[in-house]
Order: C-alpha cells, then structure tokens, then sequence
C-alpha cells in the first residue's frame, strides 16, 4: 500500500475541470456555467444503422445566478470534489456512499450541503454525460451481481481467475469490469450465452455445459446489471464471440433482451460502451411451446399488463424486422407466456440436453 | 458423465418411505397418514441452553380420507418422487422447476396435478420437517447470492477454488453448500467477517482487509440467503472460526443479527444446522456514533415502523440480556438509526483503516 507519485488519471482531469469553471468564471466576473447534455426522450434516437440507442446532440447551458441554482452548483462542485477522491487514491465506492461523503453541515449555519441521495444521484449522472465518462469510469459502483463460468481467464488485482476451475459456483461478476481493473488474459470460448435467471445459469453450470458447447455462461439473476452487461460487451467486442440470450418467454424477456442489444431510453448515454447490437435472442421464443412440445398448461395466461406491454415493443423501431413482429404477435394470439423454468416440466435437464442443443444446431436465434 | 451403479442416498431412502406409506396403507385397507411436526409459532421455543429457535415435539397425523385430503395426498407422493429422481440424478433445482415437473394433467380430465407453486412449496415444507432434511440436502436451491474472500480453500466439483486468488470479485458463493457440494479444503483464518451489505463488502474486498486482517469476508447483500448463513456456520463449525456480523444500526440489522445467531420463527427446524449461538455483533451500535464522532445528520430519523419493530424486539427472549437491552433503548432515545454507509462521512476508507481495527483492538461487540 506504499504510496506512489501521483500522476492523474484522464478523469481525474477532467473531475478537477468542473471546479477550474468556477474559478475562471469569478476571475471574468461572469456567472459560472456547466454545458451538459439534455437528457431527455427528446434527446434520444435509434440509430439504425449503428443498432444502438443514441443520446443527441442538444445540449444545456446552466447557468447558476439565483440562489437556488447557487446551491446545486456547489453540490456539482462538491460531489466532482469526491469523485475526484476517488481518482486520487484509486478507490472505487457507490452512489449512496458518494452522498454521505458530501454531506456536511454549512459553516455558520444549520443547512446541510445536501439533505437526500435524490439531489447526489442526478449530479453524478450529468457528470457522466457531461464528461463524457462513464459511471465506472468515475469508480462508482453497484453491488457484485452476477456470475461468470467457462473458458476465459480474467486478471482482477494480478490474480489469475480461471472461470473453468471455480466448480459450479464460479467468479462473482463485479460491478466494475473496466479493463483497468479486469483484464481478460485469454478466452477459448465460442460464445457467451447470457442468461436472464440464476437458475437456469445453475442448471447449466451444474451439467458443465459450457464445457460440451465451448461456452461462456454469464447471469445477472434478472434484469442484468451494468458489470454484466459491460462484461458481455467486453467479451463480443475483444474477443469476437457472438451473445446468445437466453430470456423468459414474455414481454419483460423481450425487454430485457433489447436493452442488452441497443440499450436503454433512460441510459441512453451509455448505449455506445454497453450496448451489443449484434446480440441475438435465443429463446424462450413464442414458437418454442410447439416446437419442443410444451404443454399448454405450463404457460401462463396474459395478463392486461402484459398484453398492453407488448404492444408498446410492437410500437418499438427496433422490434420492426419481420421476425420480430411475427414472435410478439404469436405471443399475443396465443394469451400464453412461457417461463425458462417451464422446460422442466418434460425433465431436470432439458433445457441443457435437448432444448439448447438443437437452438445451437439450428442456429434458431433471432436478430 | 458415465452412469454409475446406482447406489440411493439416506434422503433418497427417505423419499421413496413416503410413497411406501400409501402401499402399507392400501396392503392393511387403511387410510394412509403422514406423521408431519406442527409448524406453527405455538410449536416453536427459544432454547436457552443451546441459545437457539427450535421446533417443540408436537406432531400431526394428517390422514387422507376425503376427497380435497386424496388431491393433497397425491401431490405429496408426486412431490416426493421429483425430489427422489434429483437424488437418483444427483441434481439440483428450484423451488418453481420442481413446480413445473409436477404438473401435469391428470389422465381423463382436465384437472391439474398442481395450479400454482404456492401448493407445490408447502409440501416440500412439510416434507423438509417430516424427513429431517434441509432443503439443500432435498438439492433445492435458491439463486447464488453472495461473494467470499479471504484465506480459504474450497473444493467445488473437483476444483481447488483459493479465495486468495480471486481479485477483488471473489468466488459466487453457491445455494448450496452442504459438503457433498463443497469441501472446505483448507482456512487458516482467524476469524469470519459477515457483512450485511455488498457495498461495505466491495470496499473491504478492495481494501485487502483480509489480508492484513486475516479472516474471511463473507456477505450475502442483504439479508444473508441460506448458502451465506449455511456456509458462515460451518467454517464456525468445523474450523473453529469465530463469526462477526457487521449490519446497519437499526432494528432490521438487530434482526439480521438475530436470524444467523439463533435462527428464526418461520424455519426454527432449519436453526439446528443453520445457526451459529455464538456469533457476535460487532456493529453499527447505537454507541458508535459518539465513539467515532459520527455526525448527527448523517444519522436517519427513526419512522413509526423502526420505533415499533425496535420495541418488539426488546422483548425477544435473546435480546433480555441487559448491554441488548441498552443497545436499543439507546437507539431509540437517540431517534436515529445509521447506515454502515454512513461511515463514508469521514473518510472512504474509514471502515478498513479505523472503524474495524479498532472495534477488534477493543474487542467492542456485544454477544
């Protein structure tokens, strides 16, 4: 833990340019301001041809002249003063405890620089956005919440993780997974199957399948968080595996599996790092119950929230490819939907032995 | 994956006795019965001596000789026979997969084996209790749900998995970790750090608290899942480790605290294998704040709900010992609970460098 010069990191720089704003504009006797990006449904398009969501180009001019905007001004000051902390010393931390370490008492007087994580949150996101780094970048973090099995090395703090040699349990995903601070020493893998639930990821791991099949298998237990998501990404983009997604057949899976595709409408900013716009959607497919002889009486009926729900996807630019169209109307005619969990009904092990198996062979995937 | 003769495990002996129950029966021309413990709070007693929550004697016959009984009855044996092919298999699986398998259509009608899951869980219940095996020795498990790291060593699957190599990420600590699954190799620690939440977890784990610390950091983020608890009683157990739990301070953190020492109400079966009587609470306390000079407005009031859940639990038969009975009275004269988090008030690294040294130099924790 011996200190080093310290020499400061690209972000670091930046973070410390916020509070050079202040100083430049008080030396021009002019009001401070921040030029940060609307982040808007307004601001955000699909670009087509990228296959990703992008935030635009309209941008905002805060300005800090009343008293009220004086405030929020010194909590961006303070909260990029943290940040920049954080780059010092290398540390990483979460939201919640970036709020606490800004929070203090004003000098002479009984006001807090901050009362709630509400007013922290949002300036860490027009940090990230208006610095053009991502939340990772500025070593913020969520929970560990993901697991990761197969042929693929990864060197976290100099240490060697060997994903083939950690049982079924595998290496717990971090929040962060920015090559500074996991690297990916080797992957033999032919692709990366990122399942949405922990218990098919289990099933899977348990019969080694990854091992038949050359596999990486990756879970986030649910909606994947970002460590996952940027770990996919990382995968398909520097070594060149295809990303198979493997989903519950109902609308929340088809959600799920396009904001791993082309991102989100809410974190549009981050689509360009996180986003797989080649990824492709396995399964569970509306077609499936036929195809592998599902009885109808392990789906479950729709209900008004589903039905209104995949609607609004059939509405969605990027579900308009044929195929596309076709699965969520099948769907919708058929008044069912289809858990992962519901392949046990025809044995413990189908969904390694029989369903992905023949998926892989049929290369049955849509795009 | 060859099969080996196969040779059917003490559980599933005990299995295949459920299903052995109907033929007796139908051989005498009697009704069949199950002899299941009661499970009801009136059948639960805190246990002292042992300083555990443990099941009382009282038992229920249940017989089967009308018709809403027979259905029940049925679904028990067809229960009994999923969970007796996963030991045949030696798999594992889910509460909802096991749901899944057993449902079928009954031949000639349209009536289900099951409807929903909520029939299918109670008799795995009862069946837990009945044959005195946990849920994980049924191979039931839940999702991983936890992260470890620190001097330990274990074999999962044929893989030497050394917690001291793993990085910051450590290994994905599995639902089931009963030692036909998991031998714990080697631990030349001296002690178990259970960490209520990741966030704290993540900083320590970066930290290398374990290593200059020389214990195992274990959290389950949040409320510690059964494979967290299940694992933190066995390096208790067969490697003598002492086992400190770190929760926030408020009533819920006095709860969690609660549940791994000496098990809960709802699963007081489970509390013989799954709680630790001698675990120690090493904090948040009440008394922190003014010991390490914690600001009062990082504190958080106290609403209604913690002023009534504290108050329930000063009447708890393991909380009448009398430094219990000051921990939470002080809080509630104090009218604020902390976060862990709020440590990151002074410092990033408060927890690492000053919190945890000195809470351990001084032997601070309350039993």
């Amino acid at each position: 833990m011996a200190k080093k010069a310290h020499k400061p990191t690209v972000v670091e720089k930046k973070l410390v340019g916020v509070a050079d704003v202040v100083i430049t504009a008080a030396e021009k006797r002019k009001d401070p301001t921040l030029t940060i990006p609307v982040r808007a449904l307004s601001n955000v398009t699909f670009n087509e041809r990228k296959g990703l969501i992008e935030m635009g180009k309209r941008k905002q001019a805060r300005s800090f002249f009343n008293m009220a905007m004086a405030k929020k001004f010194m909590q961006t000051v303070l909260v990029a003063d943290a940040l920049a902390e954080l780059q010092r010393a290398n540390l990483t931390t979460s939201l919640r405890e970036i709020y606490y370490r800004t929070k203090h008492t004003i000098k002479n007087s009984h006001e807090n620089t901050l009362d709630t994580q509400d007013e922290s949150d949002p300036i860490i996101e027009d940090l990230e956005v208006s610095l053009a780094a991502l939340r990772e970048e500025l070593h913020v973090r969520a929970e560990n919440a993901g697991s990761i099995v197969g042929p693929v090395v990864f060197v976290d703090d100099g240490d060697r993780v060997d994903c083939t040699r950690l049982g079924k349990g595998g290496y717990s995903v971090p929040s962060i997974v920015e090559p500074e601070y996991l690297q990916i020493a080797r992957c033999t893998a032919d692709f990366v199957l990122l399942v949405e639930k922990g218990t098919q990821w289990n099933r899977l791991s348990e019969d080694k399948f990854w091992r038949r099949y050359n596999c990486v298998l990756l879970t986030g237990n649910g909606q994947p968080p970002r460590g996952v998501r940027r770990l996919a990404r990382r995968l398909h983009e520097e070594k060149s595996l295809p990303v198979y997604v493997l989903v519950d057949n109902d609308p929340w899976g088809y959600y799920i599996y396009s904001v791993i595709k082309q991102g989100s409408i809410n974190l549009a900013f981050e689509s360009q790092r996180m986003a797989i716009p080649k990824a492709k959607f396995i399964g569970l497919s509306s077609a499936d119950p036929e195809a592998y002889g599902l009885p109808r009486n392990v789906g479950i009926k729709l209900n008004e929230k589903d039905t209104a729900r995949a609607k609004e996807l059939l509405n969605y630019n990027w579900f308009q490819k044929k195929p596309w169209q076709e699965e969520i109307k099948r769907m919708l005619s058929s008044g069912l939907k289809y858990e992962l969990d519901a392949l046990a009904n025809k044995d413990f092990q189908y969904l390694t032995k029989r369903y992905l198996p023949r998926k892989l062979k049929e290369k049955d995937w849509l795009d």
